[in-house]
């Protein structure tokens, strides 16, 4: 027997991201975790409206999406509390510039995409942009057998109950695999 | 220097949730790893247009989240893989109904939550479906404080890039605490 909890979002944790944007020509990041993926191509960010990378994204409609590190939980941090309205984040890190030209790729980051806009919901006092992933970029160090290898990685997972970062565990199971004895598939 | 990999998703890894709606008058449920928030109140599910489970919430504009635990990852794996076209899932679990009455809640799994789609956004190959948390249960099992306690829950992590689940670590840092020294935040 559960207990009712009343209207809680639970669906955590979601891994934490750093998303840039492009903002009177200079690169703005703020953290989000607040992201999801809409389609094997394409990604969801849900972003408070007054969010000063909000502005870039709407202006160019791209944006990229950026996955700091446990050793990057400082400046993760720090950057989902500064404004990028009162402070400019433009000099925290290296930038490069991938396909789109206004998705700004931190290069400190081990895994970069950039996206381009291709659905704006307007929610009551958020901004959902879901982007198509136009390019990723990862370090050499964190693949294996050229894809992203989580256990290298080390991403930050995020959780609003704890108000904390997680670390990821080890791995569980084999998807697709594990439950194909479970029942009938036809 | 970063690899460029092409246009691929990197955004793993996604809290696993078991999606239910109702189907010709019966529950269905489908294993979704592409989730997300929208905003504090809102979540995002995103699902190929050709699952059965689609029907139900475009039908009825209610669906739930259900999250399973690591000891369920049987059946998660079988629910995406299981067509509810081919085979009916409806006695599964144990099934409750809160304040919608067509989102059926999972007795087995710790957390569910109904929702009410407040957005569809029809993507070229999936309903991306935006839901508003109307309502939250969970076992006090895996309650601290009232609130979800993501050590107690034990949530299946997705990443596609394995094709594993994965367990969730240990907490790493306090959020809006570990990076205020980091920087100026006005």
């Amino acid at each position: 027997m559960k207990d009712k909890l009343g209207a809680t979002n639970a669906l955590y944790p979601l891994v934490t991201a750093i998303v840039g944007s492009t903002v009177e020509g200079k690169p703005n990041f703020a953290t989000v975790a607040h992201v999801g993926i809409a389609s094997l191509k394409s990604i969801t960010v849900g972003m408070g409206k007054d969010h000063h990378t909000n502005r870039g994204i709407r202006e160019h409609r791209t944006f990229s999406v950026n996955l700091p590190t446990e050793a990057q939980v400082e400046v993760t941090d720090y950057l989902g509390m500064a404004s990028g309205a009162k402070v400019d984040k433009s000099g925290i890190f290296t930038v490069s510039y991938g396909e789109l030209g206004t998705a700004p790729l931190i290069d400190e980051c081990p895994v970069s995409m950039e996206l381009r806009v291709i659905e704006h919901v307007e929610l009551p006092t958020h901004d959902l942009f879901v982007g198509e992933v136009v390019a990723t970029y990862a370090d050499t160090a964190v693949l294996t057998n050229g894809v992203v290898d989580l256990a290298k990685l080390k991403p930050l997972l995020f959780d609003m109950g704890s108000r904390r970062y997680w670390a990821l565990g080890d791995p569980v199971a084999k998807c697709w695999s594990v439950g194909k004895d479970y029942g009938p598939l036809s």
